[in-house]
């Protein structure tokens, strides 16, 4: 890549930045949190999409990987990676056969909450001589897929026990919706009541006299309380790696990593700047852009292509001069560029393609 | 592309769908304002970023294409188009260089909102045997770049007149914050009163000496105020070809030919299903999806690969079901997909690629 070695401010804008230290400060906590625990962490790669920061969080301890999309795990991997979950159902056929395909070379397992659904992964993988990973996706009050905790949840996994080819691997559940939940306190207590709920359901599965090596859960606002719940072996969490403005304020041990950089095209007026970096570049479904390192300018307005920033008296943006933008919503700002461009000590050192760009299918 | 001559439904899914007929629509719609007005329509090729489209609404009488970015108006010379306008102050020397090579191959325009940046480009094109046109860019009340109408750019425009090398085309203003504004009649007195100022710093730099031949403004929102202003040469308007959800309330002549083509992966309870196409396929800054040609199901949750529907007892959205969702944001959306897919008579009979998918820079 012809970037590297460039100096920051020299790349064309706008550009995707990592700073380096700061993400790898990032991945050193978390491996840090989960060293001895009996949880451990399973990086969820959708946040970036790019096979070398997935290795590097599993040299740092991370057990495999877990993406959104079977396109997702195909990228993983094609890269290298064994153990890789897809965290959402799969139920097209053609899906199905590339799991099972995808399953030939690595460690595949899939989320269920439907018993039909369950049938046409097994039907898919006879004759194909590997077996899938299945987990019972147990709704945690997301509102999003999953069949409930306790007897409809044995109910799916009685059903998938008899079916072959399929390997109950255990139990999935999210709440991604006490991720942000503030204060933090308050939000411990409420993922303790929702795990609580999991581990109910493995008891009363073992009860029931099935094996359930694995519960799988959590997120990046959630692994400190679910890394240390028993019983709870994986705790799913991506953004950690790189963080965003808005999830910052929830999990501030995890620092900014990511930023967009651009460049000052206008000077309006002596409170006004804009650049030339807006939402084709900085994902903004909530929250606010922030401005990196520099006092006196702050977001007031985000257009297709422009961002806007009031500036204070005493602050200096020029026309032409550089702006880091920490935007507030990684997974989106991710999927709308082609490269991470790795920065330490002001340079340019690595050009990483976010090669699982466009495996959203 | 393999996609072409299969059944809609028979796509793999997120796909980013465009209805051909009602695409053609919106073009003639657009077209037949325009015939035979003093003003013409310079097409925006931003919201779709694909030479084809752009083509296709030069055929329909688009006396040219404008552009967000010089990477977007490379694609656009590129694909054989010979009239392009950039609408964003190109400041950066590499950008500069960029659009000075551009010129030699098509009819350049630029706006221009401080007498610096106007050196840097008469600077840029001086020994290159090409001239760039400028357009004084007037600050409309947007918020956004511009020098303010009247004496200020009265001003800027001598300054231009000064350089060797750029040949001042006339005027720009940008009014996006009114495209909106409802009730269309209010709308319709707000434009014609920011029109009006636009007019007047014309009249006033016509009777300082000058030519002005061009004046560029208005929007989809606007055209049919702005196009029927005299003096107003040229309507800038690009989302009439597709539309979305949001901007379709203002508009609603024109109809919303994109969609997002997904599938229910899952029916965790009678009254929710959920869809595997989310912030990832479909652009939500602002404003709801909608559900296109179902009852019953309703969008109230978009997640990063999913989105959730509410489901009214009667609908049908079983597991594997196909939903086709209109985004609520044009241009976002678009900026997540690698091609369109062209449908008619319910079989894909076009598969584009968006070439100038990244060229936000």
């Amino acid at each position: 890549m012809y970037q590297i070695g460039l100096e920051k401010d020299e790349l064309d804008t706008p550009a995707l930045l990592i700073d380096l230290d700061l993400m790898e400060e990032n991945i050193s906590t978390m491996a840090d949190f989960f060293r001895g625990k009996e949880a451990a962490l399973r990086a969820h790669t959708k946040v970036h999409r790019t096979p070398i920061l997935a290795h590097k969080q599993m040299e740092a301890g991370a057990k495999g990987v877990c993406c959104q999309k079977v396109g997702e795990a195909e990228v993983m991997v094609a890269s290298g990676i064994r153990d890789v979950m897809v965290t959402n159902e799969i139920v097209a056929p053609a899906k199905i056969r590339r799991l099972v395909s995808l399953a030939k070379h690595a460690d595949i397992s899939v989320p269920v909450d439907d018993a039909s659904n369950a049938k046409a992964l097994a039907r898919a993988v006879k004759g194909e001589g590997v077996e899938l990973s299945v987990l019972v996706d147990i709704h945690m009050g997301s509102g999003r897929c999953g069949v409930e905790p306790g007897e409809p949840a044995l109910r799916l996994a009685r059903s998938i026990q008899e079916l072959k080819g399929l390997r109950l691997r255990g139990l999935m559940g999210f709440e991604g919706h006490v991720s942000a939940m503030e204060p933090r306190e308050k939000r411990r207590v409420e993922i303790e009541r929702l795990e609580g709920l999991l581990i109910e359901t493995k008891e009363l599965m073992e009860r029931d006299g099935m094996e359930v090596p694995e519960v799988s859960t959590g997120s990046t606002g959630t692994y400190d309380v679910s890394g240390r719940i028993p019983g709870v072996t994986e705790v799913q969490a991506g953004t950690y790696i790189l963080m965003d403005a808005n999830y910052h304020q929830h999990v501030p041990e995890f620092g900014c990593a990511l930023s967009v950089l651009s460049t000052v095209i206008s000077r309006p007026s002596s409170d006004r700047a804009i650049t030339d970096a807006g939402r084709m570049s900085i994902s903004t479904p909530r929250g606010t852009p922030l401005v990196k390192g520099m006092d006196g300018l702050e977001v007031v307005g985000v257009h297709a292509e422009n961002t806007i920033l009031r500036v204070e008296g005493h602050a200096d943006a020029a026309i032409g001069d550089k702006i880091e933008i920490i935007p507030p919503y990684l997974d989106g700002t991710v999927k709308l560029h082609e490269r991470f461009h790795g920065i330490r000590n002001g340079r340019v050192e690595a050009a990483w393609e976010i090669i699982g760009r466009d495996s959203s299918n």
